[in-house]
């Protein structure tokens, strides 16, 4: 299949610079004690989470989700839940993973931890479980300090759950554009996450486990003493948002459109709308059209200002650049992994939306 | 199945407000010249759908997508595709569509025209077309006037497109605040779209169809003389930006999440984020909360102020109210339809994303 037969809108990845990405990134946790633990939630495609691990420097997966965890547990061994499992059904899902593999779940609140050990104690198994710390995010997470050492000891008290750490995500500061800035706040909030380890330690528990960073933190996170794993997802496909930054990673997904409309000389009008990329990080930019601007993203048009002597017409292609990996991938059920202008491969992103409501919408 | 054994995030919607905003619109169009063809793409559910129809007044269904015209050929056999259709394959099916129903599409182009007469003659059937104006958006469409009336020409000189009239989308005007200033511009827009159906008819061409209007303008452009059915689609679940211009309808859909964290009084966090509802028009609303305000939504977090003295804890369940109908129902794969605190049906989102990606991802 070449890319021109592709239905559009479509989510395309470029794998050789997919591959690089991961390679690079690999490459940059192959020495030094902290490791890699891919975020999972960035892409929910089980192909390329199967690269990452591949590539080598990983301690396994990061997800967001139940669900995320159930399609990561088909294929990886050791996933960490980094977000709080609370609602009905979810705690006894994790149980039934912890069954067959290595599952850790992110903590901050007396109630997370009882309903966790309830559900670990019911099922007969062991499951992992991180505090979760607020590194000035302002999202979850209790305080770095003394706060959290009180729920290391709620947790190592129970009966069901095994203390393995601590984490936080600087979700405040991955994006902040001026390097130095980021350098600086980044080594601050991290060697509050790490101090708060060396407290838990201190009290004479066990504490293996120092996750944090993303893909705009991950070389400054990971060199805070005491950190043991990062979190980076966006990395291996990257968005423009992440593009501003000049990291080392490449733009490997891009949404393919038809351009469907040019009712005049200075717009046209591509079948790329905000249901095939969401523009909640700013809409997506159209590098292959010279000096034409994305103007708005409706539900299924991409409006594009061109040069009125601009020779893109009805039925070209055109290749977006979305904003924001994450939230644009899970409007796709398929990711087309090309090889210049063939279709190498189809892969299902298996862990898009939430399964429950998928396969057993049992009344 | 009770409401509060629903995992989370879920979509809800509560049938007894829908079915009195079906019930609504339907009394509106129930007298008068003008139809209604309900908006499919507003919530891409078949069971909804279905009770638009049975409720009267409608002339078929508008879709946008190719993909949802599949959908609801299944139980309409009057489908207006209110979209340029362009790229591989697409005409083809559309062709296809003809065998079995009444399918006009929108066309604003020669190269448009000529792709689907092409399928058309191969398939050995009619397609209906209408020709597309700008009425102010500046989207798709050609002007009005002169322009119009040639591809109105073209049309009805191809061999296989049935000329059925025109269509133009107020979306510029339909989210106007101030009721006069939506009327009387929406009045401007319209009357520019009605008079170029008469343009077409004085050139002996025929012009059965004018389309046009959304929910936020349906019982102003429907009032213009001339017009002849109304595509209006978030009525039916509304959401908080049409809340704004206090329209008759309800709000008849909610996104159900969970509270997972409380890490300071002033503040919680649900597991409901932008992957279950997007932010394109804004934040959600909380109005189960007393004095809570959604401050920030992440992929899987919306992140609430709260009063210190709020009672809401971890475990709680709350219902967010999205501020864009369209693009959250996509989000989906299935509607909880709940009666009170019972969940009385489970619908699937059944024409949700792309198809073609999902069902025949053959390389």
């Amino acid at each position: 299949m070449k890319i021109d037969e592709i239905s559009t809108p479509a989510l395309i990845v470029d794998v050789a610079a997919m591959d690089r990405n991961i390679r690079h990134m690999a490459d940059f946790f192959a020495t030094g004690p902290c490791r890699l633990r891919p975020h999972f939630k960035a892409h929910k495609t089980p192909e390329i989470a199967r690269r990452q691990l591949a590539a080598g420097s990983c301690t396994g997966l990061t997800c967001a989700t139940v669900w995320e965890a159930e399609i990561a547990a088909e294929f990886c061994d050791d996933v960490l839940l980094a977000n709080e499992v609370i609602g009905p059904g979810k705690c006894e899902r994790v149980a039934a993973l912890a069954r067959r593999i290595q599952i850790t779940v992110a903590v901050d609140s007396p109630q997370g931890i009882e309903s966790l050990d309830q559900a670990a104690k019911a099922a007969g198994v062991l499951i992992g479980a991180l505090v979760d710390l607020d590194v000035g995010q302002r999202r979850c997470g209790v305080q770095p300090g003394r706060e959290a050492v009180l729920l290391a000891h709620r947790i190592a008290g129970s009966g069901n759950l095994t203390l393995r750490g601590v984490m936080g995500y600087e979700g405040h500061l991955v994006a902040l554009e001026n390097r130095a800035d980021r350098e600086a706040r980044t080594r601050a909030a991290i060697e509050r996450l790490a101090d708060t380890a060396r407290l838990i330690r201190a009290d004479d528990l066990p504490c293996d486990i120092v996750s944090c960073g993303g893909t705009g933190t991950y070389d400054i996170s990971s060199r805070v003493e005491g950190v043991t794993e990062v979190q980076a997802g966006s990395y291996v496909l990257m968005d423009s948002d992440y593009g501003r930054l000049h990291l080392p990673f490449e733009q490997a997904f891009w949404v393919l459109g038809t351009v469907v409309s040019r009712p005049e000389p200075t717009r046209c009008v591509a079948d790329a709308g905000h249901k095939s990329q969401t523009k909640d990080h700013g809409l997506p930019t159209a590098p292959d059209l010279p000096g034409a601007e994305v103007v708005s993203l409706n539900d299924e048009h991409a409006t594009i200002r061109i040069p009125a002597d601009s020779v893109v017409k009805v039925g070209d292609r055109v290749r977006l650049r979305p904003s924001h990996t994450d939230p644009t991938i899970n409007l796709h059920d398929s990711v087309y992994a090309i090889d210049g202008d063939r279709v190498v491969d189809v892969w299902p992103v298996a862990a898009r939306g939430y399964a429950e409501h998928r396969y057993n919408p049992s009344t």
